[in-house]
């Protein structure tokens, strides 16, 4: 029996080291000059939606060509928001834009999506560091990114029309009525 | 010093006791009568992929709607094939539909994805209880789903087609490039 109670507590305290692990890698990281590192789990994330050829403009986003966004969030981020309808500091959007395509395989309508990455855009919230609150990052590659200037567009359009704090849970489809019954949703939005 | 080391011990087998349930949680479940349980949990699995208005036929899926699907594995299973290109025993994957809607908020072109939901299927390996190897499931609404019958199009359409042990697996961005690193393709599989 001495020997059974300490080997046990080595083991659970490996999980308990592990699960840390696990949690600590869904947080925002940083370089020393304060570029967002390349979010690398985030294909392990939830899956917030996907959406094609989505264009906020009447001018098509792609021309001769079909392109799907794929949206992450972390665990811990997805319950919180489950939990109160609201984002929680360090949450990290990400999302991922693939090349669509029709003819391969045997598929003959519609579109599917494919290997080819068209690139990995985050969303991250930190009151601390970025004035508006979130930052947006466009990586080239899985290089560290430089954060987008807030003058740029996208801050001013979030703002405007995201549904909850500066984001499209609009079209998050497992959040929306979340954030309607919890009453967090933007003052003025309207569906 | 006689009391923290019970206390850490019990703290560390509740967490292991935590991270136990998780992995049993997403695994297939029966009824007494075979019908397989609804994988509630299945937005928190892995995201493989999802389309929009796919068909092999000529004839396009959806006559005037559209339609996503996403399919979602359990990590577990998602980590196996990372690592040997092969589903293990137990996988289930789950396609869910949902409607695709090009009017709303500020999307002008293109489709998101909305909280219409449109049915969920699952497509579930277990050699031991289904002759072909995977079963196919079609539920309605969240009430445990009878399998469908072996004779169906789908069972003989995945074996034919399937890139990988009778699964779509050209489908899925992440995956396709291991099963062929692993040269786990199905006999004759060509992209």
């Amino acid at each position: 029996m001495k020997i059974r109670i300490p080997a046990l507590l080595v083991a659970a305290v490996s999980v308990l080291a592990a699960v840390t692990a696990s949690a600590g890698d869904e947080a925002p990281r940083y370089a020393p000059d304060g570029r967002l590192m390349f979010p690398s789990g985030y294909r392990e994330w939830i899956f917030l939606t996907s959406g094609i050829d989505m264009s906020y403009s009447k001018i098509a986003a792609s021309i001769g060509h079909s392109m799907f966004d794929n949206v992450f969030v972390p665990l811990e981020a997805y319950r919180e928001f489950q939990r109160s309808g609201r984002w929680p500091e360090n949450t990290i959007l990400v999302k991922e834009a693939r090349a669509g395509s029709q003819k391969g395989s045997i598929n003959r309508n519609g579109k599917f999506q494919t290997a080819d990455m068209m690139g990995v855009e985050a969303h991250v919230k930190d009151s601390k560091r970025f004035p508006a609150g979130w930052g947006f990052f466009e990586f080239q590659g899985e290089e560290p990114a430089v954060r987008i200037p807030e003058a740029a567009d996208c801050y001013a359009c979030h703002r405007q029309h995201g549904a909850v704090d500066s984001t499209f849970v609009q079209f998050y489809p497992t959040l929306i009525g979340i954030a309607a019954s919890k009453k967090t949703l933007a003052p003025g939005f309207t569906p």
